[in-house]
């Protein structure tokens, strides 16, 4: 059987019916069994219902979970953990479960807790907007980004599949990872720069917005992160957080050392190694 | 006379024509009377005129500006700085001079020591672009940007209203105020940011360039302005950026501080602030 003939019919049910729930099933419209979704938003649920976006939602996991085939876990980081112990009470079958969560070190030690019928898969689309919710949501959210999957030692074979099978479907491309790895990664790729974003914001005199321009403007943007979303993501990524920042704070300094001592030619070296890693990061 | 009139008539040189001062010639095209660049690079001279961005172009200043009515200096703060000295020998008559350097103190000072018949007034345009070059210039640049004037004692009505037209010419709102306030509120809205973004990828492992999603694209794009250009902007900025880096190292140690102390409520709370404070300043 070819992946994509088990993935498109496969009953796939979506906790969390956020920006990037609601993204997920946009996309997956059309290209999979029953698409379902569990969300405790009135407004949300109304609006999934009313664009077509699932065939059935529920604020009730358990009228919605016992009959999907793949468990889309994209709830916040700490709804997303205290679902997880619920799952043997809710699905009596052994369905692929794959969360969307930031961070996955603290979610795939309570995937390892879950008894072995289920079939777990840790995730992370490296994607998003700084403005959740459904109304937010776009189907083209994830085209081309990396869509990391943390593989637990219990991973089977046919959950791997379905999490492959995920991405490409959603137009993003997988890349396989260990959950300590990829915390430590986005810490610096993701958490250091909302911190550096919301204190760059904090300590902006406000009169300055008059000469705000377009850099500043990327600069902060990712101070506009929903705090009730970030920060359980910074509570489950405490260690490599802090280390991120100890790392960013010796450059500011060095930057900072040799500006305060007028050594321009320091400064420079600086600046342009800046600018070269920055080319071998992001160019 | 209406200020329109005026200004179509009027002889405009840039000095540099740069990504700055190549947008400002897209731009001002039609809009003034002859247009003329001065610029070192023979392939920038030979885009320029190639592509009839400007009327004449020449490396020599003596060639191009004695005929100038308004000289626009869109080269680096370093060579406004050593340009704004040679004004005397080089034009005999009372032009009016804008240059659009990003720090205000330093040039204005120099524009008070020119002699009684120039007619200087300090700009600078809060947009631009990472990358540098008149390959990367655009009629657009400007359009809804604010153009921050900084008045001299000794800069007249006429100079104000050159000033005023030019900002209209290119689409951007003129915004006057005084230098030293304009230097203390960009080292807080463009050049912290600036080095901010240099010290994050200077402190991110390469490897990590496998999470790298669009928050971290946002937050390190500023990493690569030039730092040639960059590099003078600092030097004549120096006491109001060393300012702004210790403001935002209060901020950031305030986080690391709640974080690594596992108090969360006092880290949710500058989130949240910081969530507030950035719809504030840019929203």
């Amino acid at each position: 059987m070819k992946d994509e003939d088990f993935f498109s019919r496969s009953r796939i049910a979506i906790v969390g019916l956020g920006l990037m729930g609601g993204s997920i099933a946009l996309r997956l419209r059309g290209h999979c069994g029953k698409l379902t979704g569990v969300d405790p938003d009135p407004s949300t649920r109304e609006f999934a219902i009313r664009k077509g976006i699932v065939n059935q939602i529920s604020a009730d996991p358990a009228v919605i979970i016992p009959e999907a085939d793949i468990v889309i876990l994209a709830a916040p980081v700490d709804v997303i953990l205290e679902f997880i112990p619920r799952l043997p009470d809710i699905h009596t079958g052994k369905p692929v479960v794959i969360d969307i969560g930031s961070t996955k070190t603290e979610i795939c030690q309570a995937f390892a807790d879950l008894p072995a019928r289920f079939q777990p898969v840790g995730g992370h689309p490296m994607c998003g907007k700084e403005l959740g919710g459904i109304s937010h949501a776009s189907a083209n959210l994830f085209l081309d980004a990396p869509f990391v999957f943390t593989p637990l030692p219990e991973t089977t074979e046919y959950a791997r599949s379905c999490a492959e099978q995920l991405a490409k479907t959603l137009g993003a491309h997988p890349v396989w990872m260990d959950s300590k790895t990829h915390d430590r990664w986005v810490a610096a790729t993701s958490h250091l720069p909302y911190l550096l974003a919301s204190a760059l914001v904090l300590s902006t005199p406000a009169e300055a917005s008059a000469v705000v321009a377009s850099g500043f403007q990327s600069s902060s943007r990712l101070a506009s992160s929903p705090p009730a979303v970030m920060l359980p993501i910074l509570g489950t990524n405490r260690e490599n957080v802090l280390e991120a920042i100890a790392r960013f704070r010796e450059y500011l300094e060095k930057i900072e050392s040799a500006l305060s001592t007028n050594d321009f030619e320091r400064l420079l070296a600086y600046l342009e190694e800046g600018s070269m890693r920055k080319e071998e990061l992001t160019g």
